[in-house]
Protein backbone atom coordinates (compact mmCIF):
# COMPACT_ATOMS: atom_id res chain seq x y z
CA UNK A 1 0.00 0.00 0.00
CA UNK A 2 1.30 3.45 -0.81
CA UNK A 3 0.86 6.40 1.77
CA UNK A 4 1.07 9.64 0.64
CA UNK A 5 1.70 12.48 2.87
CA UNK A 6 0.19 15.69 1.29
CA UNK A 7 -0.37 19.43 2.33
CA UNK A 8 -2.45 21.93 0.47
CA UNK A 9 -0.55 25.17 -0.86
CA UNK A 10 2.50 23.90 -1.68
CA UNK A 11 3.00 23.18 -5.39
CA UNK A 12 5.59 20.35 -4.58
CA UNK A 13 2.58 18.31 -2.93
CA UNK A 14 0.61 19.09 -6.32
CA UNK A 15 2.54 17.16 -8.74
CA UNK A 16 2.42 14.06 -7.21
CA UNK A 17 -1.58 14.92 -6.37
CA UNK A 18 -1.81 15.42 -9.93
CA UNK A 19 0.54 12.53 -11.18
CA UNK A 20 -1.50 9.84 -8.27
CA UNK A 21 -4.79 11.19 -10.22
CA UNK A 22 -3.40 10.73 -13.79
CA UNK A 23 -2.10 7.19 -13.78
CA UNK A 24 -5.20 6.31 -10.99
CA UNK A 25 -2.74 5.10 -8.75
CA UNK A 26 -4.22 3.21 -5.47
CA UNK A 27 -3.26 5.28 -2.19
CA UNK A 28 -3.93 6.42 1.21
CA UNK A 29 -3.50 10.30 1.50
CA UNK A 30 -2.78 12.00 5.01
CA UNK A 31 -3.30 15.63 4.13
CA UNK A 32 -0.68 17.98 6.78
CA UNK A 33 -1.21 21.10 7.79
CA UNK A 34 2.16 23.06 6.76
CA UNK A 35 1.23 26.16 7.57
CA UNK A 36 0.08 25.23 11.43
CA UNK A 37 3.62 23.68 11.36
CA UNK A 38 2.37 20.23 11.65
CA UNK A 39 4.97 19.11 8.58
CA UNK A 40 8.03 20.32 11.20
CA UNK A 41 6.41 18.63 13.93
CA UNK A 42 8.30 16.14 16.01
CA UNK A 43 6.40 12.95 15.04
CA UNK A 44 6.15 13.61 11.68
CA UNK A 45 10.19 14.11 11.68
CA UNK A 46 10.21 10.63 13.33
CA UNK A 47 8.56 9.33 9.86
CA UNK A 48 10.24 11.69 7.48
CA UNK A 49 13.23 12.92 8.39
CA UNK A 50 12.82 16.00 5.79
CA UNK A 51 10.20 17.35 7.71
CA UNK A 52 8.52 18.18 4.41
CA UNK A 53 6.11 17.54 1.87
CA UNK A 54 5.45 15.65 -0.28
CA UNK A 55 6.37 12.18 0.65
CA UNK A 56 5.44 8.96 -0.02
CA UNK A 57 5.61 5.61 1.71
CA UNK A 58 4.97 2.11 -0.02
CA UNK A 59 5.36 -1.10 1.85
CA UNK A 60 8.21 0.75 4.47
CA UNK A 61 9.99 2.07 1.30
CA UNK A 62 10.31 5.72 2.52
CA UNK A 63 10.80 8.65 -0.54
CA UNK A 64 10.93 12.57 -0.64
CA UNK A 65 11.60 15.19 -2.93
CA UNK A 66 8.75 15.67 -5.28
CA UNK A 67 10.24 14.66 -8.35
CA UNK A 68 12.09 11.90 -6.96
CA UNK A 69 8.62 10.89 -6.64
CA UNK A 70 7.51 11.48 -9.84
CA UNK A 71 10.05 9.45 -11.60
CA UNK A 72 9.44 6.77 -9.23
CA UNK A 73 6.07 6.33 -9.43
CA UNK A 74 5.64 7.68 -13.25
CA UNK A 75 8.09 4.88 -14.24
CA UNK A 76 7.16 2.23 -16.84
CA UNK A 77 4.67 4.52 -17.51
CA UNK A 78 2.97 6.78 -20.54
CA UNK A 79 4.06 9.96 -18.54
CA UNK A 80 8.02 8.64 -18.19
CA UNK A 81 9.30 7.61 -21.70
CA UNK A 82 11.76 4.23 -21.28
CA UNK A 83 14.48 5.71 -23.52
CA UNK A 84 17.79 6.37 -21.79
CA UNK A 85 18.66 9.46 -23.15
CA UNK A 86 14.48 10.78 -23.05
CA UNK A 87 14.95 10.08 -19.12
CA UNK A 88 17.67 12.30 -19.29
CA UNK A 89 16.27 14.83 -20.62
CA UNK A 90 13.28 14.70 -18.56
CA UNK A 91 15.60 14.70 -15.33
CA UNK A 92 17.37 17.80 -17.09
CA UNK A 93 14.42 20.08 -17.00
CA UNK A 94 13.23 18.32 -13.25
CA UNK A 95 16.52 19.58 -11.84
CA UNK A 96 16.03 22.81 -13.58
CA UNK A 97 12.94 23.00 -12.09
CA UNK A 98 13.76 22.85 -8.50
CA UNK A 99 16.99 24.96 -8.92
CA UNK A 100 16.00 27.24 -11.26
CA UNK A 101 12.01 27.58 -11.39
CA UNK A 102 10.87 26.10 -7.96
CA UNK A 103 12.17 29.07 -5.38
CA UNK A 104 12.27 31.85 -7.74
CA UNK A 105 8.76 31.43 -8.30
CA UNK A 106 7.67 29.47 -5.22
CA UNK A 107 8.64 31.80 -3.02
CA UNK A 108 7.51 35.50 -4.06
CA UNK A 109 4.59 33.83 -4.68
CA UNK A 110 4.35 32.69 -1.05
CA UNK A 111 5.27 36.08 0.30
CA UNK A 112 2.66 38.06 -1.60
CA UNK A 113 -0.11 35.31 -0.66
CA UNK A 114 -0.27 35.27 2.51
CA UNK A 115 1.33 38.53 2.91
CA UNK A 116 4.95 37.30 4.72
CA UNK A 117 6.67 40.85 5.40
CA UNK A 118 10.01 40.59 3.55
CA UNK A 119 12.61 42.56 2.54
CA UNK A 120 13.02 44.03 -0.87
CA UNK A 121 16.22 43.20 -1.50
CA UNK A 122 14.87 39.39 -1.62
CA UNK A 123 11.69 40.26 -4.24
CA UNK A 124 14.59 42.05 -6.10
CA UNK A 125 16.80 38.56 -6.12
CA UNK A 126 14.30 36.09 -7.19
CA UNK A 127 12.71 38.20 -9.68
CA UNK A 128 15.76 38.40 -12.59
CA UNK A 129 16.36 34.41 -12.00
CA UNK A 130 12.14 33.91 -12.12
CA UNK A 131 12.52 36.15 -15.29
CA UNK A 132 15.42 34.21 -16.58
CA UNK A 133 13.98 30.84 -16.04
CA UNK A 134 11.04 31.47 -17.87
CA UNK A 135 12.67 32.72 -20.88
CA UNK A 136 14.66 29.34 -20.87
CA UNK A 137 11.18 27.38 -20.88
CA UNK A 138 9.38 29.97 -23.49
CA UNK A 139 12.29 29.41 -25.58
CA UNK A 140 12.27 25.60 -25.49
CA UNK A 141 8.19 25.80 -26.09
CA UNK A 142 8.19 28.62 -28.92
CA UNK A 143 9.46 25.04 -30.74
CA UNK A 144 7.47 22.24 -29.18
CA UNK A 145 4.59 21.16 -27.57
CA UNK A 146 5.84 19.59 -24.54
CA UNK A 147 8.96 19.14 -22.60
CA UNK A 148 10.61 15.97 -23.70
CA UNK A 149 9.38 14.35 -27.27
CA UNK A 150 6.00 14.41 -28.52
CA UNK A 151 3.75 14.06 -25.13
CA UNK A 152 3.13 15.47 -22.13
CA UNK A 153 5.45 13.94 -19.14
CA UNK A 154 6.50 14.13 -15.85
CA UNK A 155 8.63 16.97 -16.64
CA UNK A 156 5.42 19.18 -17.56
CA UNK A 157 3.94 18.34 -14.57
CA UNK A 158 7.05 19.66 -12.37
CA UNK A 159 7.45 22.87 -14.78
CA UNK A 160 3.56 23.50 -14.48
CA UNK A 161 3.53 23.29 -10.89
CA UNK A 162 5.28 26.58 -10.36
CA UNK A 163 5.49 28.01 -13.74
CA UNK A 164 2.09 28.85 -13.29
CA UNK A 165 2.95 30.52 -9.70
CA UNK A 166 4.19 33.29 -12.09
CA UNK A 167 1.32 35.73 -12.29
CA UNK A 168 0.88 35.36 -8.45
CA UNK A 169 4.83 36.12 -7.79
CA UNK A 170 4.55 39.16 -9.90
CA UNK A 171 5.08 38.38 -13.51
CA UNK A 172 3.12 39.32 -16.87
CA UNK A 173 2.55 35.79 -19.07
CA UNK A 174 1.79 37.94 -21.56
CA UNK A 175 5.42 38.06 -21.96
CA UNK A 176 5.55 34.10 -22.26
CA UNK A 177 3.06 33.04 -24.72
CA UNK A 178 4.30 30.02 -25.38
CA UNK A 179 4.46 29.03 -22.05
CA UNK A 180 0.97 30.34 -21.65
CA UNK A 181 -0.10 27.92 -24.58
CA UNK A 182 1.72 25.21 -23.17
CA UNK A 183 0.07 25.52 -19.52
CA UNK A 184 -2.91 25.79 -21.55
CA UNK A 185 -2.46 22.40 -23.06
CA UNK A 186 -1.25 20.78 -19.35
CA UNK A 187 -4.77 22.27 -18.58
CA UNK A 188 -6.63 20.11 -21.08
CA UNK A 189 -4.62 16.62 -20.38
CA UNK A 190 -6.97 13.87 -18.70
CA UNK A 191 -7.67 13.57 -15.15
CA UNK A 192 -6.21 17.92 -14.55
CA UNK A 193 -7.31 19.70 -11.70
CA UNK A 194 -6.31 23.35 -10.61
CA UNK A 195 -3.81 23.91 -7.49
CA UNK A 196 -6.42 25.67 -5.26
CA UNK B 1 32.69 11.25 -28.19
CA UNK B 2 31.50 12.67 -25.57
CA UNK B 3 32.19 16.30 -25.32
CA UNK B 4 32.32 18.43 -21.73
CA UNK B 5 31.83 21.96 -21.37
CA UNK B 6 33.65 22.44 -18.62
CA UNK B 7 34.38 26.00 -16.19
CA UNK B 8 36.08 26.55 -13.12
CA UNK B 9 34.77 27.88 -9.95
CA UNK B 10 32.02 26.26 -10.13
CA UNK B 11 30.48 23.24 -8.05
CA UNK B 12 28.57 22.15 -10.50
CA UNK B 13 31.09 21.13 -13.48
CA UNK B 14 33.07 20.19 -10.67
CA UNK B 15 30.62 17.04 -9.86
CA UNK B 16 31.09 16.25 -13.44
CA UNK B 17 34.34 16.52 -13.91
CA UNK B 18 34.95 14.06 -10.64
CA UNK B 19 32.62 11.42 -12.23
CA UNK B 20 34.37 11.90 -15.32
CA UNK B 21 37.92 11.25 -13.88
CA UNK B 22 36.47 8.37 -11.59
CA UNK B 23 34.88 6.32 -14.04
CA UNK B 24 37.93 6.82 -16.44
CA UNK B 25 34.91 7.96 -19.19
CA UNK B 26 37.05 9.39 -22.62
CA UNK B 27 35.64 13.05 -23.24
CA UNK B 28 37.07 15.93 -24.91
CA UNK B 29 36.88 19.14 -22.01
CA UNK B 30 36.16 22.81 -23.54
CA UNK B 31 37.04 25.34 -20.94
CA UNK B 32 34.92 27.98 -21.01
CA UNK B 33 35.29 31.05 -19.06
CA UNK B 34 32.30 32.00 -16.61
CA UNK B 35 33.21 35.04 -15.06
CA UNK B 36 34.59 36.26 -18.51
CA UNK B 37 31.28 35.34 -19.56
CA UNK B 38 31.89 33.04 -22.24
CA UNK B 39 29.32 30.48 -20.33
CA UNK B 40 26.62 33.12 -21.37
CA UNK B 41 27.82 34.56 -24.62
CA UNK B 42 25.35 34.02 -28.01
CA UNK B 43 27.95 31.41 -29.53
CA UNK B 44 27.82 28.96 -26.68
CA UNK B 45 23.92 29.56 -26.08
CA UNK B 46 24.11 28.46 -30.06
CA UNK B 47 25.35 24.79 -28.87
CA UNK B 48 23.26 25.52 -25.45
CA UNK B 49 20.66 27.36 -24.79
CA UNK B 50 20.69 27.13 -20.72
CA UNK B 51 23.44 28.97 -21.13
CA UNK B 52 24.85 27.43 -18.32
CA UNK B 53 27.65 24.73 -17.21
CA UNK B 54 28.38 22.00 -17.23
CA UNK B 55 26.98 20.51 -20.53
CA UNK B 56 27.77 17.77 -22.08
CA UNK B 57 27.12 16.51 -26.31
CA UNK B 58 27.56 12.89 -27.42
CA UNK B 59 27.15 11.88 -30.55
CA UNK B 60 24.69 15.06 -31.15
CA UNK B 61 23.04 14.46 -27.81
CA UNK B 62 23.02 17.26 -25.80
CA UNK B 63 22.31 17.69 -21.87
CA UNK B 64 22.36 20.39 -19.33
CA UNK B 65 22.05 19.91 -15.58
CA UNK B 66 25.15 18.78 -13.59
CA UNK B 67 22.73 16.04 -11.69
CA UNK B 68 20.81 14.81 -14.80
CA UNK B 69 24.11 14.19 -16.27
CA UNK B 70 25.11 12.41 -13.61
CA UNK B 71 22.82 9.81 -13.49
CA UNK B 72 23.21 10.30 -17.73
CA UNK B 73 26.72 9.11 -17.71
CA UNK B 74 26.53 7.13 -14.09
CA UNK B 75 24.20 4.48 -15.40
CA UNK B 76 25.32 0.99 -15.47
CA UNK B 77 28.78 1.99 -13.15
CA UNK B 78 29.48 1.22 -9.75
CA UNK B 79 28.43 4.76 -9.10
CA UNK B 80 24.55 4.49 -9.41
CA UNK B 81 23.01 1.40 -8.04
CA UNK B 82 20.48 -0.60 -10.60
CA UNK B 83 17.81 -1.49 -7.97
CA UNK B 84 14.75 0.77 -8.54
CA UNK B 85 14.27 1.88 -5.19
CA UNK B 86 18.06 2.99 -4.62
CA UNK B 87 17.54 4.87 -7.69
CA UNK B 88 15.02 6.35 -6.15
CA UNK B 89 16.85 7.49 -3.10
CA UNK B 90 20.03 8.89 -5.21
CA UNK B 91 17.47 11.09 -7.17
CA UNK B 92 15.67 12.46 -3.68
CA UNK B 93 19.31 13.49 -2.60
CA UNK B 94 20.60 14.89 -5.60
CA UNK B 95 16.79 16.66 -5.91
CA UNK B 96 17.49 17.76 -2.53
CA UNK B 97 21.07 19.34 -3.25
CA UNK B 98 19.87 21.62 -5.94
CA UNK B 99 16.84 22.80 -3.94
CA UNK B 100 18.37 23.59 -0.73
CA UNK B 101 22.28 22.95 -0.65
CA UNK B 102 23.82 24.27 -3.83
CA UNK B 103 22.27 27.81 -3.80
CA UNK B 104 21.79 28.71 0.00
CA UNK B 105 25.55 27.39 0.08
CA UNK B 106 26.85 28.15 -3.56
CA UNK B 107 25.54 31.58 -3.67
CA UNK B 108 26.87 33.19 -0.84
CA UNK B 109 30.50 31.10 -1.47
CA UNK B 110 30.53 32.85 -4.38
CA UNK B 111 29.95 36.16 -3.13
CA UNK B 112 32.20 36.23 -0.48
CA UNK B 113 35.07 34.98 -2.60
CA UNK B 114 34.45 36.94 -5.82
CA UNK B 115 33.63 40.46 -3.32
CA UNK B 116 30.23 40.88 -4.86
CA UNK B 117 28.80 43.30 -2.72
CA UNK B 118 25.57 42.24 -2.15
CA UNK B 119 22.10 43.17 0.11
CA UNK B 120 22.84 41.76 3.60
CA UNK B 121 19.69 40.06 3.89
CA UNK B 122 20.35 37.91 0.69
CA UNK B 123 23.28 36.71 3.35
CA UNK B 124 20.43 36.52 6.39
CA UNK B 125 17.71 34.80 3.98
CA UNK B 126 20.17 31.98 2.87
CA UNK B 127 22.00 31.33 6.35
CA UNK B 128 19.28 28.98 7.85
CA UNK B 129 18.20 27.80 5.03
CA UNK B 130 22.11 26.04 4.58
CA UNK B 131 22.16 25.16 8.27
CA UNK B 132 19.02 23.74 8.19
CA UNK B 133 19.80 21.93 5.05
CA UNK B 134 23.50 20.92 6.60
CA UNK B 135 21.56 19.59 9.66
CA UNK B 136 19.42 17.06 7.49
CA UNK B 137 22.63 15.59 6.00
CA UNK B 138 23.86 15.26 9.70
CA UNK B 139 21.16 13.28 11.08
CA UNK B 140 21.80 11.46 8.12
CA UNK B 141 25.90 10.81 8.06
CA UNK B 142 25.60 10.30 11.76
CA UNK B 143 23.99 6.61 11.50
CA UNK B 144 25.74 5.62 8.22
CA UNK B 145 28.80 6.12 5.82
CA UNK B 146 27.25 7.40 2.54
CA UNK B 147 23.88 8.69 1.33
CA UNK B 148 22.10 5.49 -0.39
CA UNK B 149 23.38 1.91 0.80
CA UNK B 150 26.71 0.93 1.60
CA UNK B 151 28.78 2.72 -1.23
CA UNK B 152 29.68 5.89 -2.65
CA UNK B 153 27.49 6.94 -5.23
CA UNK B 154 26.69 10.05 -7.49
CA UNK B 155 24.53 11.49 -4.67
CA UNK B 156 27.86 12.03 -2.43
CA UNK B 157 29.56 13.57 -5.45
CA UNK B 158 26.85 16.00 -6.17
CA UNK B 159 26.14 16.31 -2.02
CA UNK B 160 29.77 17.07 -1.72
CA UNK B 161 30.29 19.68 -4.36
CA UNK B 162 28.03 22.01 -2.77
CA UNK B 163 28.83 20.99 1.00
CA UNK B 164 32.57 21.24 0.99
CA UNK B 165 32.03 25.35 0.30
CA UNK B 166 30.48 25.70 3.55
CA UNK B 167 33.66 27.19 5.39
CA UNK B 168 33.26 29.65 2.61
CA UNK B 169 29.99 30.64 2.95
CA UNK B 170 30.55 31.60 6.52
CA UNK B 171 29.99 28.26 7.94
CA UNK B 172 31.49 26.13 11.11
CA UNK B 173 31.83 22.48 10.01
CA UNK B 174 32.52 21.77 13.67
CA UNK B 175 28.82 21.75 13.94
CA UNK B 176 28.66 19.23 11.76
CA UNK B 177 30.63 16.60 13.13
CA UNK B 178 29.41 13.63 10.62
CA UNK B 179 29.23 15.55 7.64
CA UNK B 180 33.38 16.59 8.22
CA UNK B 181 34.07 12.84 8.26
CA UNK B 182 31.84 11.75 5.16
CA UNK B 183 33.83 14.69 3.56
CA UNK B 184 36.97 12.71 4.45
CA UNK B 185 35.25 9.33 3.32
CA UNK B 186 34.72 11.11 -0.14
CA UNK B 187 38.20 12.69 -0.36
CA UNK B 188 39.89 9.16 0.45
CA UNK B 189 37.89 7.99 -3.02
CA UNK B 190 40.34 7.06 -5.63
CA UNK B 191 40.55 9.66 -8.14
CA UNK B 192 39.40 11.89 -6.18
CA UNK B 193 40.67 15.52 -6.46
CA UNK B 194 40.51 18.76 -4.63
CA UNK B 195 38.17 21.84 -6.27
CA UNK B 196 40.45 24.51 -6.82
Amino acid sequence: MLTFYDAPVSGNTYKVRLLLRQLAIPHEAVRLDIVGGEVRAKEFRKVNPFGRVPFIVEDGFALAESNAILLYLGRGSRLLPGDVRAQGLVQQWMFFEQNQVETALGLPRLWRKFGVEQDPALFEHYRPRAVAALKVLERHLAQRDWFVGDAYSVADIALFAYSQMAPDAGHDLGQFPAVSVWMDRVRAQPGWFSLE
